[in-house]
């Protein structure tokens, strides 16, 4: 599919790291002009993440992101479980976090969110059908549920409490169906 | 500014790797209901990404991407070097990548790539008063240059060439700024 004449053969890899999320590895290349170069590359199970609207409401979270040393409100996502299904996977996120139950999902998006250094892809979905219930979150996560409006979500972007690619797609996707119909890019 | 009653205090770093681009450790922390998890962190130093629309066609790069061992087209982008400005790193990567020149850059969004195991932070600028002129790529770059409408920037993306977080974003920016006047989220 995609042109690859300036692909990089692997001489050799180095692991460095294998932890319960990602592992890491340093990979030596050979270039197109025949030097060697390292890549440190990230790997990742991939994850999902859902547009989820209720009564012209986005329904986000907010968590504790340790790498940034601070709260984001982001949309309800995590991580793909080995072999689990993208979709089944939103629909089971959108549930643990917010309680919300949807019919089905639908794909907006997928993207790479760090391409230069992490294998990590990520499926944005909308979902449809949604009825209300009880969150019922992993035991390690502490996030708080709440619901907000295109003029809220546009403030908190404004105040940089929503700053991530996933939540600034998604808010792009929504406007995006209200102006024209379609959620994709 | 941010909501921090979740915070994850720390209890420990344990160092684990120091890199040309990332560096990785892993924070043993205090969760809220006292219990201690670790976190697996990947450190950035921040990049930058040019929407850089020239006769109705957005410059974009091809080039191969090691982590997900295919090529990928992309808006230009790159990493900040330390103490650089965002915005002078945008007009030194749209330069360096394609040629063109630009008079100044706007922001359109800043974003997190990956929040629950990065800190990188990717500003997404758009490109002002563009002339062209001759790419000159750093060395170990290896880039395909071109130009392409909304309807070929759509069909890569169904097509996957196109399939970057800051590139869609951009996408979605481009079609938004097309609608109504603005490019922002």
């Amino acid at each position: 599919m995609a042109n690859s004449k300036y692909e990089e053969k692997t001489v050799k890899t180095d692991p460095i790291f294998k932890g319960k999320v990602i592992s890491l590895q340093v990979d030596h290349v050979r270039l197109p002009n025949g030097e060697i170069a390292t890549r440190e590359i990230v790997k990742h199970p991939g994850a999902v993440a859902v547009l989820a609207v209720h009564e012209g409401k986005m329904l986000v979270v907010e968590q504790y992101r340790k790498p940034m040393e601070r709260s984001l409100v982001e949309i309800p996502a995590g991580k793909l479980e080995p072999g689990e299904d993208p979709a089944e996977a939103a629909i089971r996120e959108l549930e643990e976090e917010t309680g919300f139950r949807c019919e089905s999902v639908r794909p907006v998006a997928s993207f790479f969110t760090s391409p230069g250094f992490a294998d990590e892809i990520l499926h944005l979905y909308v979902a449809e059908g949604l009825t209300e219930g009880v969150a019922k979150p992993d035991e390690d996560e502490f996030l708080d549920f709440s619901a907000i409006d295109l003029a809220t979500a546009k403030r908190y972007i404004a105040e940089g409490r929503i700053r991530d690619a996933k939540t600034i797609a998604a808010v792009y996707a929504w406007q995006m169906h209200a102006l024209t119909g379609s959620y994709g890019p």
